[in-house]
């Protein structure tokens, strides 16, 4: 862990552009789409932010190359430990394979396959673990000694929360090209760091654009922790959206959720399923379940929505083939 | 048909240029994209014009808005009429609707529903045909002489191949900022509009990216006319790839492509599936098959290419689900 997440630094904007500068000559600068028929469904402006085409199919790529890059060169040099269902886990490995350094992954055994696959690929070392049995934590923190690894936490790391506001910076001048000057932007939420990353830019930015988080039903830890202001976890462990089934919200990030996000949503995995379908068709992208979820609110809750425009975050698409036919079959 | 059209003009680089101002302010810069994985498949760097992301989901809206903006205004406010199995029709019918006219859209009966909707959602007014008994050119030719519309013709107008040329002007600034000053670009190609504009687009700006058409099986009559130096036509009428389908190469196109186009190359619909689950496990991309000619033909024949690099345009992606799920279920 590093001095500055052991300290419970959080990212302020000096440290923000930092990340961005770090992360512009390599990130791709995802676009900003749209559909008249998205639109239509939801009764307003919808605008998807694809972060699915970002490097590695998911927003993770800039949190891990962001905290990869701010590494002292001697620790870097030893090589990175991270923990993931997958979507971290291929961004700290293609970041360390830039840096031409290892990366060792912890990853449970019941990953989709096509995450287990692309993280080996791009180089990473993988200790598969036993999600019920086996804590991560306890793997991680033994080869840690052993080996004189760094952790990259997947988001309770204030590089990594930097990295990921890179997404809201972008996000901030997109929305201003196309005149929204006032909208929800809905965020896809394990957790929190790119729902904190991305209040964090745009409170300085864009303060009209206001982050909420999404999450799916039995997974809403976040949603209810907001709620009640104080932070509440969850019981279920597996579920459609492995991307974001975290048991709990961050230490690091919950406070920024709590001074700067707007009343979560909470969705079905069939609206969940349904927005999938609608992506595909309307705006040919592939987005996996967890980062499916706030366009899901987007389209089929547009009554709690409070601004004529939503933003909508496509965190990433790294899903099976045999998921995705669940969502062509589901007609909407 | 318009004057341009009847006296065969090739557009120029100052009639491209001045498409490509026209479009500016509302064409989606598509975004060219790569993955390590598809790098590996092709032995060679794979970079990948994302069409599909393009307004209506395919490069058509480019063609089809040059098209009805470069009319005079009295013409333009009689209304335009376009045939077209999908995706022509409904570059044409927001292109019309952008500029508040009518378009009145031929179509064949069997076209794929996603094309059909999606058309008249956008505000068109459909005729349905029946492909065997009823030719389009009938129908449309009636249909103007009643009503006083103009006709968008598919590729052969210059205007159109003017507005499909602004793809090859974004992909010389793009590959020229990928480092990338030789390689192969590979073209779907039905009539021969996109692959036309692209190759004097290039011609102009990056003379080291040499344009090499792609067809389906059965549909190979562009390859065959540039192989033989005379037009060549295809007996089949239907297949996989419908946005592709054309009987011969176009009147305005075809001379273009044999002073300026390198081989071309014939793909199997087997690998154009392939190429499509290829595009949504590693780029998150939804391509029709009509769209993923290029990329099958990048994965699957990378003996036949001269370049260390190969750029594909992914043409676009209006693809029913069923035929999508197929894809999805073909093993690579």
């Amino acid at each position: 862990m590093s001095a500055l997440a052991e300290a419970g630094i959080t990212p302020d904007a000096a440290m923000i552009a930092a990340a961005a500068r770090r992360l512009a000559p390599v990130v791709r600068r995802t676009p900003l789409l749209s559909s008249p028929f998205l639109d239509d469904i939801a009764g307003r402006r919808v605008l998807v932010k694809a972060e699915c085409l970002q490097h590695t199919g998911s927003f993770k790529f800039r949190g891990g190359f962001a905290a990869v890059s701010a590494l002292p060169a001697d620790a870097r040099a030893q090589g990175v430990l991270a923990w993931s269902s997958g979507n971290h886990a291929q961004g700290v490995a293609l970041a360390a394979r830039m840096h031409g350094v290892r990366a060792v992954i912890v990853m449970p055994r019941d990953a989709p396959r096509t995450k287990i696959d692309a993280t080996r690929a791009l180089g990473a070392e993988l200790v598969l673990h036993d999600r019920a049995t086996e804590p991560r934590e306890e793997i991680g923190a033994r080869l840690i000694a052993e080996q004189g690894l760094t952790l990259i936490r997947p988001f309770d790391d204030p590089q990594v929360v930097a990295g990921q506001a890179s997404t809201g910076l972008e996000l901030a001048q997109q929305a201003e090209a196309e005149g929204v000057a006032r909208a929800d932007v809905l965020v896809p939420c394990g957790g929190g760091g790119l729902t904190a990353g991305v209040a964090l830019a745009l409170a300085d930015t864009a303060p009209g654009l206001r982050v909420r988080p999404v999450e799916p039903e039995g997974f809403d830890d976040t949603v209810r922790s907001l709620a009640t202001g104080a932070p509440q976890s969850n019981t279920a462990r597996t579920g459609l959206c492995d991307a974001i089934l975290t048991p709990a919200p961050g230490a690091l990030t919950f406070p920024v959720l709590q001074r700067l996000c707007g009343p979560g949503l909470v969705v079905s995995d069939r609206d969940t399923l349904r927005a999938m379908g609608a992506a595909f068709e309307r705006l040919k992208l592939v987005i996996e379940p967890g980062g499916a979820v706030a366009l899901a609110a987007a389209l089929f809750q547009p009554q709690v929505l409070t601004a004529d425009a939503v933003i909508v975050i496509a965190s990433g698409g790294n899903v099976d083939r045999a998921v995705f036919a669940r969502a062509l079959a589901l007609e909407d």
